[in-house]
């Protein structure tokens, strides 16, 4: 099955914003990030979610957006941030907001923090 | 009534992300970097907004996200963006989302746009 993308010009930065503002899909963008070859399953797996039923739901909200590209890829998902073209329509707007991760991460982390 | 905000180290970037990724509420964070003093009602004139009630939930989730500051003055409340601690909380991000909305917004008005 090949699924729907939006073209770089239909991209819309709500929906981009929107996307981003989930814990989940933020988890995963971060994952696709740091490189390297991605399949729904081995996000999962990195992120340490078993409910593959929920995450199907994410991926398309991503997809969707235009944050990632899905494509099939024998029997399994290919998944791929698309960061060439959002950064070439919201220049430093990814970089921002992964660094925004960051901070809250070790914001939470720091002594001083409260245990969530 | 006075309402709570977060402490900018309370503030999360996934939840600023949600609060900023819906059309209306962009458009009033748009309308409050703009800068003057705003209150609901002249924010609701800008966008063109009647419904007043809807906006209540709007101005709820900016201001539990960390977005905007919102507080009594008088018999109206006074609305304001909370620029200098989204930038030092997540430097550029604002930026990034505000001129990502105007890179939308002139997409949508040159010539080879499909009307909306």
């Amino acid at each position: 099955m090949r699924y729907r993308h939006p073209d770089r010009d239909q991209i819309r930065v709500d929906g981009v914003l929107s996307a981003l503002g989930h814990p989940v899909r933020l988890a995963a963008v971060r994952v696709l990030d740091g490189g390297g070859e991605h399949n729904c399953g081995s996000v999962l797996a990195e992120l340490g979610i078993t409910a593959k039923s929920t995450m199907t739901h994410h991926w398309r909200v991503l997809r969707d957006s235009g944050v990632i590209i899905q494509e099939p890829s024998g029997r399994e998902n290919l998944l791929t941030l698309r960061r060439a073209d959002l950064d070439a329509r919201y220049p430093g707007l990814l970089d921002a907001v992964l660094a925004g991760a960051r901070t809250d991460e070790d914001g939470d982390r720091s002594p001083g923090a409260s245990p969530s």
